[in-house]
């Protein structure tokens, strides 16, 4: 049962979240009985079942929490890691930007702690499919236990294996690589992921990036974009309105490209030796 | 049948996407017997029909062309339009922050050119269901037009009035406000949404902003948040890798925000007077 | 005499700044028979007198530490502080655009803790003149002890007085407000600075911005700019690079404009209604 | 007599902006009987000389302008150029941080169209002095009339010379190359600046900056810093207060470092090999 959004009052099975004043938040899992134990009190399951979403509640202090689902984005930030996570601000846009939508086929690796996995299993929703590769058996397990917390196990497949033997896939409709080394797995990509397909990938170094660029136009990839998504945060008290004194500068480099297939070799040079790539959007003027 | 992302060949009936060199590009629906003609020469449908997708094609004067599936971020570039639109770096973190995907219901106002309207329908899916408001017939007319373009009707619905009136539904997951004075219509948003449910509008200026930061204090929203997404794109040469000179400086301030019910006045004042608001993630360190 | 940028080698009296491993530092006055205690043991002055800028030298306890004279950015930002003080990024830009150069007038408020006055003094040299006003004789006196530390006194003149009763100067060349309600304040501004003069100011909030460039408008300031410097640093780990994790994003927006005199008030109101305000260099496309 | 910032009045031989509505501006030396000629109408310098500084005059058609001095800024934007300029905004840091102000020696290379020799010029004041090499003869004629039109020729000596060969000078106090090769340079810009001095530098792409970081290292600089300033402007309608919509995403890369003395190999090999180099203010968290 676990995540469901679209209900109006929290139900034992569902997935919560409790946030205090002063920012603190609890996220987990509602069952009659259970209670959660917080510096400002107990706060008794039981007595959360059956009231509405957004309600203010007490701890056996009196302290006040309000009753939430969360957010996507929540459940992304919150995940349980041993791995940096995906952000928010990344995730959304290379979700829109692969075209992740319901009943697609998506492959990804490494799966990390889960963050990217829970948001596509999301996004692909229960027709769709996500195969989640990485060789670290402690890591995945983690990640299983992350997608199993949302509810969004039955369209993940996890798989314990170095791509560099290849995907077990093919005709897939996106790809993403959020591993260090993605410029090295090229040829697998491009036979995993189906002509005009959709890849992305995320890198921390600017190193890393220049070397994937290489890689990917000497595999014929086109279309391709580099980009950061910033963003800025605004404190929201009404008479002293002013950004945030300080941010997150750097997550990673998102860069984004599509498998194509040439005809005519002339063009060919002239397009991946084109200085500038070639984007879809004149992202310059 | 449009849309398809998950095929692997361009059939009539589909949604192309046909890019040049010099970034020129051109989305269409392939028809059996139809033509495109650019001024790089004719490009005959049955030509493509079959076609594998990324394959390189030629027009009658042999300039060649590429065979895309438009990602959801093209479409939303090339949303038909005679608005404003919203852009994917906007709509992509609209998306994760107010957690929608398959099975969702969503209101939305004003329609404009249904470049969100697209966003939103294609991710709720075939189980969704997407409400859109606007009180001015020739723009939602043009939005109702690019909803079909994408084969997603089924599950959006159009309606033609004034929100000051309210809006018919009650208990919806998520409501997003991109109308220019969101402020104004804060009962009816929370008569439309469900208690802890995920508001989120868009909006140019601070003035409006602030504006709106007093209504929702005053109409018992918490969890208050306002941001900006910035996207920073860089030249892909590999040799001389830097950012782009210019870039999109703003398109609009962020703000998400949480209907929620108050048992205790106290903890209300404790929390609305508060000068920073409530913020789940602590964005400011 | 004090922070003697172009000598080679440190003498008594100096200016110095002694920096060791992980980033600790140290600015202090050279002294015969002076000590300096660190946690990583003592460095005695009459070790470093009379060695070259740059050079290695020791502790008692053989830690290394490197010997140099402080750069005006080092020294602003190691101001003695009971106030905020302004940062050199946005101090650089005030510079150049307020045009401050050798033997230039220029009148502050308020002095605060003394870091843009050093900025100011510098850059006037000995044949200018910087006039500080502030109303807090504690906070004035600590900018009193910082220009000294930095040997520029004799360019700088301090006043304990409440600037609503106006300033004694006429004609300044330049004049800068650092204060929180800078709005109050245009008629006095106006009556001190030359016609055409230039005048700038830094301000946390949009409120103030906002406030602030209502009073400007209605006082015949045009070529009004308001804009925001923002700073972002890379690592420099050469098979690594890339921006640091996090950065400041918010110190303040710095509003400039300029006096000017109007014969004709039909342009008077064309100039000043016009909603985007007047500015030399077109900052939009 | 030139640009004399602390002048009240208009006076012949001073430099001039005049600014018209919608942004037009012109920068120019009075002179009796002279006449500027615009498509607003013809403005008669003799109608200029004597009115105050911020005056309201009007061109033969009764089409109004300003009479400013112009800001330096203005200036620099304003430099008659065939080659890329630097941007006040990167020039007010390298000011700052490179510790320029009256009576020091800095040399750069190249010259350029001497956008930043006409700014190091006016900040050394004419007890300083700036070198500027350059190897091209038209460029650097272009330069040397820039700051002849500043008055600020006394203090500028310009050189037509390979620094390949090296600098003539030795101990300056700081040197900035604006030159696309800088790290073919190393060893000759340790030969002319002082241990311990300024060195500045600014790139447009990574790889510059990479090549430049690596050739600093081995040439014993220390305190690396690489950094982006940038600028956002904010239009100045106070009902409608906003970012402008498009700004400069890039400019180039800033590159300060300081040469330095060791005397300890083993602390050598631990501060140069520290990945993340050696920083004097912790720019990250």
């Amino acid at each position: 049962m676990s995540w469901n959004l679209h209900s109006t009052h929290a139900q034992a099975g569902d997935l919560v979240e409790l946030v205090g004043l002063r920012h603190s938040h609890f996220i987990f899992r509602l069952e009659q009985g259970g209670k959660l134990e917080t510096h400002r009190g107990i706060v008794y399951h039981d007595d959360l079942i059956g009231k509405p979403w957004g309600m203010q509640v007490f701890s056996h202090l009196g302290n006040p929490f309000f009753l939430l689902q969360p957010s996507l984005g929540d459940l992304l930030l919150d995940t349980p890691r041993i791995t940096q996570i995906m952000y928010p601000k990344d995730i959304g846009f290379v979700l829109v930007n692969l075209g992740i939508g319901p009943g697609q086929h998506v492959v990804e690796a490494g799966t990390g702690s889960g963050s990217l996995t829970c948001a596509l299993a999301f996004a692909v929703g229960s027709g769709g499919r996500v195969t989640s590769y990485d060789t670290r058996p402690d890591i995945q397990k983690l990640a299983i236990a992350n997608i199993d917390r949302l509810g969004l196990s039955d369209r993940v497949y996890f798989k314990l294996k170095d791509i560099g033997e290849g995907f077990d896939e093919t005709n897939v409709d996106a790809l993403f690589l959020d591993v260090q080394n993605p410029f090295d797995y090229m040829e697998q990509v491009r036979a995993c992921i189906k002509p005009g397909g959709f890849f992305g990938s995320i890198l921390p170094t600017v190193n890393q990036v220049i070397h994937l660029l290489t890689a990917l136009k000497q595999n014929n990839f086109a279309f391709i974009e580099v980009c950061e998504v910033l963003l800025r945060y605004y404190r929201t008290d009404v008479n002293h309105f002013r950004p945030t004194d300080r941010m997150v500068a750097h997550t990673g480099f998102l860069v984004f490209a599509r498998p194509v297939i040439f005809v005519n070799e002339d063009t060919r040079s002239e397009l991946l030796d084109d200085s500038s790539g070639i984007v879809l959007q004149s992202s310059d003027e």
